[in-house]
């Protein structure tokens, strides 16, 4: 298994086969499905930058097309640039922004092809054939919108709860925080410890029968 | 909070302050995340009703956005419905989508909104503002791809692997499989246990410092 030479949170040599057969026990179910909520509220504990790599040391090994992993993350910490954050997500995503120690903004890298050459090298004219691609930017946003779900139940992995929200100004965020241009957004997730009030009574899920049909 | 009355996995009954600072263990890291892997050939033993069951009873409670919840699943088992999708699947998927004991089409439904009185009760006019909608499809695609996510995550969490795949005749797919007309294909992922040679080489992930910039 290729390993990064430098990730600090290398698999620890179980292989595939190892695994095969093992579930995921009950605490974890709840932790990451059953009984974790979006939260709307925000203690002051700080989200550091470790528990940032963590979560993405994590998030990192989902798989996606190509292996072209166009998530890309501006982490949103300091007052400062809190402060130009806040007045371009919608009315009712303001003062949960204003709370959180630390938001993420998922964009999707539409540049993601220029990475191909290392990241799947045995098809050696991926880039090439990218680089021309009129479907790009909807492949990145595909990609990426996939590892927003493996980004939010990686956040609940490492015990912090998330905020995930649809509801901004996606233009004005690209002007202010994305200039280079090559970055979408996508989401924007608080994320940190829940702090009063933090959930709303939980919205009903569709039964399995109104999902799966069989054939 | 509200639980569905035929869910035949109710949540425990913790809450999530109870859950508060739980971690996910190493174990579940490896199983989820670490050492899973993008499975590419499956033995022949049957992925069950019961079992798809299982996974969407565990993804249904990730989040999206006005709880749209917008994935649709086809569950391909019959010799007869796999001898339909497999011509449909790009040359290289084939042989691994004849192999695999189950195949799940992941739709996104576009008239999601119809639902919303029901599963986002709070918002009166969700279902009449939406049904007018120029961005419903997208709005319909991006929160299905987000529960893909969660989906690729659930069948790893019951002790199966994926194979999720992006290349298929899409237009093929919802003519044979969607004729309704409000489902868009978004990905084909098989399903089942690990076959002989099931994995590649592990392709390289981007680095930390590659995708998180911290403001």
């Amino acid at each position: 298994m290729a390993t990064l030479p430098s990730d600090p949170q290398a698999p620890t040599g179980r292989t595939p086969a190892d695994a095969d057969g093992e579930v995921l026990d009950e605490t974890a179910r709840d932790l990451l499905f059953r009984e974790a909520r979006t939260a709307n509220s925000f203690t002051a504990e700080p989200v550091t930058d470790e528990q940032v790599r963590e979560i993405y040391e994590l998030v990192k090994w989902g798989p996606t097309a190509m292996n072209s992993q166009p998530l890309r993350l501006v982490a949103v910490r300091s007052p400062e640039a809190r402060a130009r954050l806040v007045p371009l997500m919608a009315e009712g995503n303001r003062a949960k922004t204003a709370s959180a120690p630390l938001t993420l903004i998922v964009t999707a890298d539409t540049d993601f092809h220029e990475h191909l050459p290392a990241t799947f090298p045995h098809k050696r004219d991926a880039r090439e054939s990218l680089a021309a691609h009129p479907g790009r930017e909807r492949i990145a946003r595909f990609n990426a919108s996939i590892q927003l779900g493996y980004l939010i139940l990686g956040v609940r992995a490492i015990g912090l709860a998330a905020g995930p929200m649809a509801g901004f100004d996606a233009e004005g965020v690209k002007k202010e925080f994305l200039a280079d241009g090559n970055q979408q957004p996508v989401a924007v997730v608080n994320i940190g410890r829940p702090g009063p009030d933090a959930w709303f009574p939980r919205n009903p899920r569709l039964e399995y029968e109104q999902v799966v049909r069989t054939i």
